[in-house]
């Protein structure tokens, strides 16, 4: 099988994956990222297969701002919001203005800072993922970009009843025409995966 | 059982009910609401039970502008957009600020205008409605307005995906919380019934 692009999105109701006003302390600024993600942490076993699915690729890409906060250079020091052993256990390619050594943590997964654009990083991902797929990780302005650009196969969305009035729609902006594929609910989300019409 | 409350709407992705710039001759305005309601209309054996749900109440409240379009009276001439036998077959309850003479149409629907506000008009249709439950139609602002006065007690969702950039938005302003119940794709949509927690 052909290796697929892949994307995972944890939406509002109202499109937002993400709020304003982001810090170190808080990942998803004034949203409540915590209830966004609840389907993950809250409702393991009921979800269980599209947890496996978020981290079930051969290379990850992801915007700087899902990697850390900010404008300009992150501190050397920060090294993701993981902790020591990423669940990706892959290469990640952050997409960044500003060049770093690649940070190499445990259990397989690499930040690898990417100063090439998105295309470039793309190109790396697919490679490094050999016979595996490739995720677009986040955030929003990262996945609409990519499907904008006709990059993504797949985009599992998992939408979720909370509304976050601010913060970043993935929908404004995005040009791609998207045909929804199926649907399953669980307990605090709705997932349904949807494939870019070419 | 005890009546309910139930409404049911057509949503974008991006989750406009509606686009701007209604006229007669574009009841959804700028946006493709033919699109929007293609599950309808091109894919109605398996939407069966939607469609069905849709119709199937004791008495229906609506906006002015899901009846008719634009600021100021509405002329007398103008029955809706339904043709002569709506399908509605119970009263139908339009807000609106000009009081004007009860439409009786064929098939048991007849449109009354309502212009002592929404309150009154789901008194009205909880009474007409006996023993069976009231369907608040629609349009987005009606809808919105009886969520958050929590007057609803289901929410059937038909969200399809279409990206409209502009419209009547249902999440903004939306303070009702909502509780996703089921989830059901079809071809054209993804069906979602929501409940509001009170």
């Amino acid at each position: 099988m052909t290796q697929q692009v892949e994307a995972h999105m944890s939406l509002s109701l109202d499109g937002f994956g993400t709020g304003l006003n982001q810090s170190f302390d808080k990942p998803f600024g004034d949203a409540d990222g915590e209830a966004l993600h609840r389907w993950m942490f809250e409702d393991v076993e009921n979800n269980a297969a599209e947890i496996e699915r978020v981290i079930d690729y051969g290379a990850f890409i992801m915007g700087r701002n899902m990697f850390g906060v900010g404008e300009g250079p992150i501190d050397p020091g920060w090294q993701g919001w993981w902790g020591a052993n990423p669940p990706y256990r892959a290469p990640v390619y952050v997409l960044t203005h500003y060049a770093r050594p690649t940070l190499t943590m445990e259990g397989g997964t690499s930040f690898h800072f990417i100063t090439e654009g998105p295309e470039i990083a793309l190109e790396l991902a697919r490679q490094a993922a050999g016979s595996r797929n490739v995720a677009i990780a986040g955030g929003v302005s990262t996945l609409r970009h990519y499907l904008n650009a006709g990059q993504v196969d797949r985009l599992y969305l998992s939408l979720t009843p909370l509304l976050f009035g601010s913060g970043e729609r993935l929908w404004d902006g995005l040009s791609a025409e998207l045909k929804a594929v199926s649907a399953r609910h669980t307990k605090y989300t709705t997932h349904i995966l949807y494939e870019p019409v070419r």
